[in-house]
């Protein structure tokens, strides 16, 4: 049976696992979870994710939830092209960087956490610009750390695209959408800019997902 | 050269990494990084970790951080006794209880965005204890299902110690802290009940580190 994802055009979590299905060239069909309508908190979502997050994915007769761990089951579950090198110490910065937007800067705009915040959306964009600017100002010493260690490369970690490429990009677009000062993080820029120009990149989009709006 | 842990007593995510370097048998040597003074922001803690977060680990000539990080590289590096499953779907399974608290939890009460949200100690404690509960909401219905779909079990993923209990507990001491009600999670706190009893949970208990207020 195909694959489905449970995800929304305009969530970054979302997005990197259609990416990594893409990558993996594992085929799956979208079903649209409405976030700003409240489809995730309904029981037919919970019943996939208890938090109520997108994206869930039905994939091998399971239903999984969180993209750290999706993605790292498509990695295991389809090896090739690896989005993890193979390399013992090298992996762990790859997941490093993962954790440096997955927890470290997702978390802090996502639709609870800014609805709970304020309804003034100039208070929220505001605190979620701070938060991408510091994790990105993070990320863009992660690269630099990256490539002084092992050598330089046109992505975050290497010459070859990564999760941390597939995390960090989705991550790119939010920031820009709060107002981030993205000028600040040229590694950043140059690493969005390559991965932009991988071949399943413009696939997974969020303005080419189903559910989008229609272009003006 | 022995590993060394810049952790902070009451950082969840140190306590997190302290209790599995424990269960792993690797000795190490603590370093405190007052996350209370500052002592995270400044380079020296930064040159460890970009993002300025607690705990950093030197060890097999590196510095690792971010605890998911770390944690799955000291389990590709002393797989005994194991803190994931070997089967691809149960690990899948533990990494998304792993990621409900890292991500789903731990974010929305660090120092940063408490201190972000509002200088009020009541306004950030309500905040944290809403963003507790709901995440362990999540986490109880995650156990109730890993017993469903795996068999009962003692923990929270079946009968042996995993990762999901070693992110679980410390974040049940941060819900408590901030006035959780958890008599609402039976199961979580069966399994926090059960993961304190096993042999090393005790030493990596905050008050038993450097830098711990002396007991009254």
């Amino acid at each position: 049976m195909k694959a489905k994802l449970y995800q929304y055009w305009r969530s970054s979590a979302s997005w990197r696992v259609r990416w990594a299905l893409a990558i993996k060239r594992i085929e799956f069909e979208t079903v649209v979870v409405n976030i700003v309508g409240g489809e995730q908190k309904a029981d037919e979502h919970r019943a996939r994710n208890p938090i109520g997050h997108v994206p869930a994915l039905t994939i091998d007769g399971h239903t999984l939830a969180e993209s750290v761990a999706i993605i790292e089951y498509l990695e295991d579950r389809t090896p090739t092209p690896a989005l993890y090198p193979r390399d013992s110490y090298a992996r762990t910065r790859v997941r490093q960087m993962v954790e440096c937007v997955n927890s470290g800067m997702q978390p802090m705009q996502n639709l609870v956490v800014l609805g709970r915040l304020s309804s003034d959306g100039a208070v929220q964009k505001e605190w979620a610009k701070f938060f991408n600017e510091r994790g990105l100002a993070a990320f863009e010493r992660l690269i630099e750390e990256s490539r002084k260690e092992f050598g330089p490369g046109r992505f975050a970690h290497g010459d070859s695209l990564t999760a941390a490429d597939v995390f960090l990009v989705p991550q790119v677009y939010s920031a820009r959408r709060f107002g981030a000062d993205l000028a600040q993080f040229p590694r950043v820029l140059e690493v969005e800019k390559n991965a932009l120009a991988t071949e399943f990149a413009t696939g997974a989009l969020p303005d080419n997902q189903p559910g989008a709006p229609a272009p003006k």
